[in-house]
C-alpha cells in the first residue's frame, strides 16, 4: 500500500512527532512510503526514507531536501522545468499543535487529500481537555471533575490536594504536575501557564488502575486493540515518554475481566462514533470502584499505538480504505442568476 | 486602513458571500480594499475592485483574473518574471462552509495571514447548532432545548408539535422548516437532511421575541451593536435572508428595557469571552417570560452587521488593531541532542 507519512511541525511535540515517523518506517516496512516533514516554519519538504533519522532534522540537514507546496489533491515538487505530485494517501502524525489542533485537517480537507487522522471537530474536542470534558457530557462517558483557571483567576481552588495541573492543550505530559500540598502550587502552576493560557485541575488519584485502549472505525464496525495497562511511576515524564513514543514491541494484553473490557469498548464507541471518523485514536481511561472514567483522548497516539495491534499493518490499510470524504457543497448561482433576470439584465 | 475582503468559498452560501462582499465595498470606501475571491474549487482569486459585481462570478469571468497561492503571511501572485504579495489583514467574509467550519481559519493561522474571523475553535462550537448547545451549557447560557436526529434513527421525537427542524450545520435558513404536525415531517426531513447528515429538533415557539445584538472584543473590552428586533414572517427564508445580507442602512434600535438590553449583553460576552476574540459576531437571542435563550451564534454575521454599528467602519478598524495571533512552538531539538549525546554520536 501507498502512504504518505506526514510529520514535524511548529509544537512542543516536534521531536517525539520524529520518533514516531522513523518507528513507524520500520513498521510498516512493506508498504510503499513517501515522508514529508514540516518544520517549524510550516514549510514541507519531501524526506529520502534512506535519511529518515533523528539527526537529519536536528542538525538541519532536512533543508537541502526538495521543498513541496499543497495544490489541490497533492503535494507538488517543483523543479525548474519539471513538476512531481505526491498524492498517496497520508497518515496525519503530527502529534500536538498543526496535527491534532485541526489545523492539519482543515488543510488537507481544504486541498482534497485523503488522510488518516482526525477531522476538525474531532481535533478541537481532544485537543482541549475542557472541550473533551463537555464532549463525555454529551454522551454520557465519565470523566473526572475538573476546574479550569486562568491566569488572572487561578485562587480558591476547591478540589483536595492532592491534585493534578494540567495545561488545558499540550499532550505528552508536558506542564502537568502532581501537587500534594499547597507550598507546591505555585511551581506547579508556573510550569503549566508556561505552555498554555489555559490550566486545568482535576484530583489526582493515587494508585488508580488506568487502562489504555485504541480503535477505530472500518467497514462500518469498530475494530479494537488489546487492552494496555500502562507502566507508570506516579505519571510518566516527558522523557520517558519520548522514548515511549518508539515503541514497537506488540505488548502484552492486561489482565482484565471480559466485562471490564467490554465496558472501555462501550466508552470509546460513545466518544467515537459520529466524531472520530478517519482516525486511529488512544483512548486512556481510570477505573475507580468499578466504573470507567475517560482521562484523556490521543487522537495521533505516539508511533499509532501499533504496539497494541495484533496486525498494525493490516489494521491501518483498513482504515486508509474506509476513509470518510467530505461532501463539497456546488454552487450553481441560481439567485445571482434569477435576480439578473429580474432586473432584466 | 489596508484590508483585504476574502469572499466566496465552496458553500450553500457562496452567493450570499458574494452579495456580502459587494456590500462592504460600498460600506468601506474609505478603506484601501484587496478583493480575493475563493471559487468552489478551492483556487484563490484577486478581484479588481471595478469588477465586484454579482455577473463576474456568476458568468465565470474572475477565471481570467489573476490566481493567487498562499505563503508564509501572504497571498502570492505569481507573475513569468515577478512576484506580487497581497498580505495586509484579512476580513474573512466566506459564510458557511470553509469559512465557518474552521477550515480558512486554520489556513490563515497556519500561514501566519493576520485576520479577522473565528478562529478554529470558535468555529467549530458556532458552526454546529449541537456543539453551540453544548457551549451554553458550559457557560451557564440558556438555549432551547432539543434532539438529535441521524438518518438512519428519526423516529421517537419527544418535544411536542410545533417544532421546527434544522439541519445542524447550516446558516441562512437552508433546509429549515417548521412542522406543526406529523403529517409535515416527512418532508421536513427529507429537506433538512438533504444539506447534512445530522439535523437538530426543538420546539417552535410561535410569537417569540427575538433580538439580534452584535459586537466584538477589542483593547480589552466588549464592544456592542444596537440590539435589533429582527423582522419575520414566521422565520425568514433563504430568498429573503439573501436579499438581507446586501444590508447596509443603520437599522433602528429596538424598544428594549436598559434590564432587557443588559441581560442580552450578559449573555452574549459569557459566549465570546475566551472562545471568539478576532471576531466581530452577531447573536440571535429569543428572549422567553423574561429569560434569555441563545438561539445561534452568526461567527461571520451578513454583511458583517454592518447595518447594527452606528460606525461600523470605525469598529471594524478597532477590531483589527486587537487581533490575537496564535503564539508557535520553537523547536530546540533538545531531546535529539540529548540522546544522540548519550549514544557518543
Amino acid at each position: 500500500m501507498k502512504l504518505t507519512i506526514l510529520f514535524g511541525g511548529a509544537s512542543f511535540e516536534h521531536e517525539i512527532s520524529i520518533v514516531s515517523a522513523i518507528t513507524l518506517k520500520e513498521k510498516l516496512a512493506g508498504f510503499n512510503l513517501t515522508f514529508i516533514f514540516c518544520d517549524q516554519d510550516h514549510s514541507f519538504y519531501l524526506i529520502d526514507a534512506s535519511k529518515m533519522k533523528a539527526t537529519t532534522f536536528s542538525r538541519g540537514e532536512y533543508k537541502k531536501m526538495p521543498k513541496l507546496t499543497l495544490s489541490s489533491g497533492t503535494f507538488v515538487q517543483k523543479g525548474l522545468f519539471s513538476k512531481a505530485e505526491h498524492s498517496s494517501t497520508v497518515l496525519n502524525l503530527i502529534h500536538g499543535a498543526d496535527g491534532e489542533d485541526g489545523s492539519i485537517a482543515a488543510l488537507l480537507d481544504f486541498y482534497s487529500i485523503k488522510y488518516i487522522g482526525p477531522r476538525i471537530d474531532a481535533s478541537v474536542f481532544s485537543y482541549d481537555k475542557r472541550y473533551t470534558k463537555w464532549l463525555c457530557n454529551a454522551r454520557g462517558v465519565k470523566s473526572l471533575k475538573h476546574e479550569e483557571l486562568s491566569l488572572k483567576e487561578h485562587n480558591n481552588i476547591k478540589i483536595p490536594y492532592p491534585i493534578i495541573v494540567k495545561p488545558s492543550r499540550l499532550g505528552s505530559s508536558i506542564g502537568v504536575s502532581i501537587v500534594k500540598e499547597e507550598s507546591e502550587l505555585d511551581y506547579a502552576l508556573d510550569s503549566a501557564f508556561e505552555f498554555d493560557t489555559r490550566v486545568i485541575v482535576e484530583p489526582f488519584l493515587q494508585g488508580v488502575k488506568e487502562y489504555n485502549l485504541a480503535g477505530f472505525g472500518a467497514d462500518g464496525k469498530m475494530h479494537f486493540s488489546i487492552v494496555e495497562e500502562p507502566q507508570k511511576n506516579e505519571f510518566l515524564d516527558f522523557e520517558k515518554k519520548y522514548m515511549d513514543f518508539s515503541r514497537s514491541e506488540q505488548v502484552l494484553k492486561a489482565d482484565v475481566s471480559k466485562e471490564l473490557e467490554s465496558k472501555l469498548r462501550t466508552n470509546f464507541e460513545k466518544v467515537y462514533k459520529g466524531m472520530f471518523e478517519g482516525a486511529l485514536i488512544r483512548c486512556d481511561f481510570f477505573v475507580v470502584d468499578g466504573e470507567v472514567y475517560l482521562n484523556e483522548i490521543n487522537p495521533i497516539p505516539g508511533s499509532m499505538a501499533n504496539y497494541l495491534f495484533e496486525d498494525f499493518a493490516q489494521s491501518l490499510e483498513l482504515l486508509a480504505n474506509s476513509l470518510p470524504h467530505a461532501k463539497r457543497a456546488r454552487v450553481n448561482y441560481e439567485y445571482i442568476h434569477s435576480i439578473s433576470k429580474a432586473k432584466g439584465k
